[in-house]
């Protein structure tokens, strides 16, 4: 436990320094491990499990274009992410972990305590045994704070979850060596800090309020100023309307003369350039269960932008949340962020032809926005995946009247949704997590 | 309005005998404006819309049976269930719909206000416009108080869901011919008698609680005696952790030759006769969108329970739910009741065979049970298909140790997952909505 968080700067650094990690490109066809199966030309692990590249074409009438292919991951297994917590000095304190992953900005970066695959925690890949994994896999000792089937990013996941634990423990654990004790003070800190708090660490983190007041969902209409402009009855009604209305359609389709996508310089990537590509890594790493391996990762062409835009309804803050299909969202829509796109991927079209809102994200950023910070997706799958997540106050004059697929909210109100799975997508997940770092929003 | 239930059946039996209809079997292969698919032997309708019966292979870790085929309903669309409310002297009103389907015991149940697949509401099959669909697409004037998207029954429909909804409307819309006012009293009183509420009606009017109190999900813990024996986060997690364990893997299978299954008769039937059929009716109605059509439908071969065991711990009456999957069963589990099974397919088997707590349900409800009534399930799809709806109290030397797939939990809980889609199943609504017929059960 860090007194200061100048201690934790001084830990963490000799952290990443205590351990040597060397991260390298290999072409997609030359993956150590991996093969690419003649009939489809799909990316798989040569023991058939951990994870796969395949190709996947896609049609819904709920996305600007109708129908597209792409390379997606296909993992169908559910890994566990989970964050052992304590209470001392009237405080939750979390233990997380400083773990290199091969595409993280920066190598390493906070994670939770433990961050399983299935194929890790059952020793597909002859590991060491995971790390205080005991506390999530029954029979438990602790109590169960949040635990939740959660959705990976759908843009690059086909119906990925992982299972979101919090767990607060009886006894303390000293911390092993890489892991440390920091305070959900503390943490709300670290998260100002580009790049520091993985994706893993803020997905679990989002359910923290569940910690404090276990029935959330269930304190409404109890804003602190007033009342949200819709119930939670409402709200769910304009998802399940969402749901009901749009279609997604996805079948699987070989990667190999995938159309729209093309082999060049050793990656995979779409004719455009402005989307992402698959490519491939070899890891050496002297901290890891395994000490070297290879992978293929996803690798976006720019950096995200993940924004919500918010203003006060008669006195309470709401975000503006977007019913958001993905290619791999497992049912039609989840509840995500106003603006989730790269912005450089629309660059030179008309205004018409940009994601809806980004304009006003940016501009109301730039006037000051309330969380502002870059942040890295999982560095497990994904390589320099960086996303700028923004919470930007649209001030009072900006129209309560949005398109049937947007809809007004009250973070706490998105937060109960939140427990239920597959209702908040990852990228809103995150975003929540912030929410804590802002003293404009923490009081919240 | 009824100031008299003998009114109602007065009326009722008058709708009965208005209309003419008839029913008759008609082999699966020769249905009119259904085909054979010539590669499958699957059975479609001439448009390639409405619904098909193809077959399906199912391999799971969490059945007696680790696979099977069989054939199941493919009917990949969202229709509409929905009731029309009204508050009068400080009731809460129904308008329902006395309404033929050709599967019904008696042809003529009582259904809610809307009951239209998509091709209904769309107009596939050409019927007349639907009766008060207005109140259930946008734009809408009635205050939603239920809107849901729930799970069919898992054993015959491959993740069909239907969009459950309760509206109140502002102004009295003046019943049509076959439409009625019921109170929810009077309602209550209906369930008791057998094959009258049809399950399209019973599975909306489960989400009637969240008309008389928005928030029911967050009012605990409120129950009125104590506390339930777990939070709804700890109910959460066991449900959480169900579907993160178990596996089910379904594909689909030519129906012709489908292995376990034999034509004969003109039906489909398994080879031991232990669990259902394909069959095939042609109906001539007086009173349908369309007067005459034909159909295949899935009949079973005997009489079905589906039961709640409840006891009381520490005051409160809970109920035992047990994390169920079935063919269809869109993610792994939905809660379900303590049994549900057709007792007669385990007939001379050893006790420890049969169903698990089916013993103890059928000696508590010969002891007296808390409900216990014969109601069908959906008409539209389902020959004759009845269950006996019980709950029975096993007294308080049940023992709460349970297998981990099955938890305790209050009525008042279980309602509260309802209104998130996918944690309830069909058979689990039916029963929830049966609990107001029940004194002892009523006022909980």
């Amino acid at each position: 436990m860090f007194d200061d968080l100048a201690d934790f700067h001084t830990w963490f650094a000799e952290r990443r320094a205590a351990n040597h990690y060397e991260v390298s490109a290999v072409p997609v066809d030359r993956i150590e491990g991996w093969r690419t199966e003649p009939e489809t030309g799909d990316l798989v692990h040569h023991t058939g499990k951990f994870f796969a590249v395949r190709g996947l074409e896609v049609g819904t009438d709920h996305r600007e274009t109708a129908a597209w292919t792409q390379p997606i991951i296909h993992q169908p297994e559910i890994g566990i992410l989970g964050i052992v917590v304590k209470v001392v000095r009237g405080e939750v304190w979390c233990l997380l972990q400083a773990k290199m992953e091969p595409g993280n900005i920066n190598l390493v970066q906070l994670s939770p305590t433990v961050q399983a695959t299935r194929s890790n925690y059952t020793r597909v890949h002859r590991g060491n045994a995971v790390p205080y994994l005991e506390h999530f896999v029954a029979p438990r000792e602790g109590r169960v704070a949040l635990d939740v089937l959660q959705s990976e990013q759908g843009s690059w996941f086909l119906s990925k979850r992982n299972r979101n634990m919090i767990v607060e423990v009886p006894e303390d654990p000293a911390p092993r060596e890489d892991f440390c004790w920091l305070s959900t003070s503390q943490i709300a800190e670290l998260l100002r800090v580009p790049n520091l708090v993985n994706m893993d660490a803020r997905t679990v983190l989002s359910g923290l309020p569940f910690f404090h007041a276990p029935e959330l969902t269930e304190g409404l209409p109890a804003e602190q100023d007033g009342r949200p402009l819709h119930t939670t009855g409402q709200l769910l009604s304009w998802f399940t309307g969402c749901r009901a209305r749009y279609q997604l359609n996805r079948r699987f389709v070989p990667l190999a003369g995938l159309p729209g996508w093309r082999r060049i310089g050793g990656e995979i990537i779409d004719e455009g350039k402005r989307f992402f590509s698959v490519t491939g890594v070899r890891v050496e790493a002297s901290s890891r269960e395994v000490g070297s391996w290879s992978q293929p990762m996803l690798r976006p062409v720019e950096r995200g932008v993940i924004g919500f835009l918010g203003r006060h309804i008669d006195g309470v803050f709401h975000v503006l949340v977007h019913a958001r299909t993905e290619a791999g969202t497992q049912d039609v829509v989840e509840m995500a962020p106003t603006v989730t796109c790269i912005p450089a991927s629309y660059a030179g079209l008309p205004a018409a032809r940009r994601p809806r809102y980004l304009r006003d994200l940016e501009e109301a950023a730039a006037r000051g926005a309330l969380v502002d910070v870059v942040h890295s997706e999982e560095g497990g799958r994904f390589y320099h995946a960086e996303n700028r997540y923004v919470v930007a106050d649209v001030g009072p004059d900006f129209g309560l009247d949005v398109p049937e697929d947007y809809c007004w909210m009250t973070p706490r109100q998105l937060t109960g949704f939140l427990r239920y799975g597959n209702h908040v997508n990852v990228a809103a997940r995150c975003l929540l997590s912030c929410f804590p770092s802002a003293p404009a929003l923490a009081t919240r």
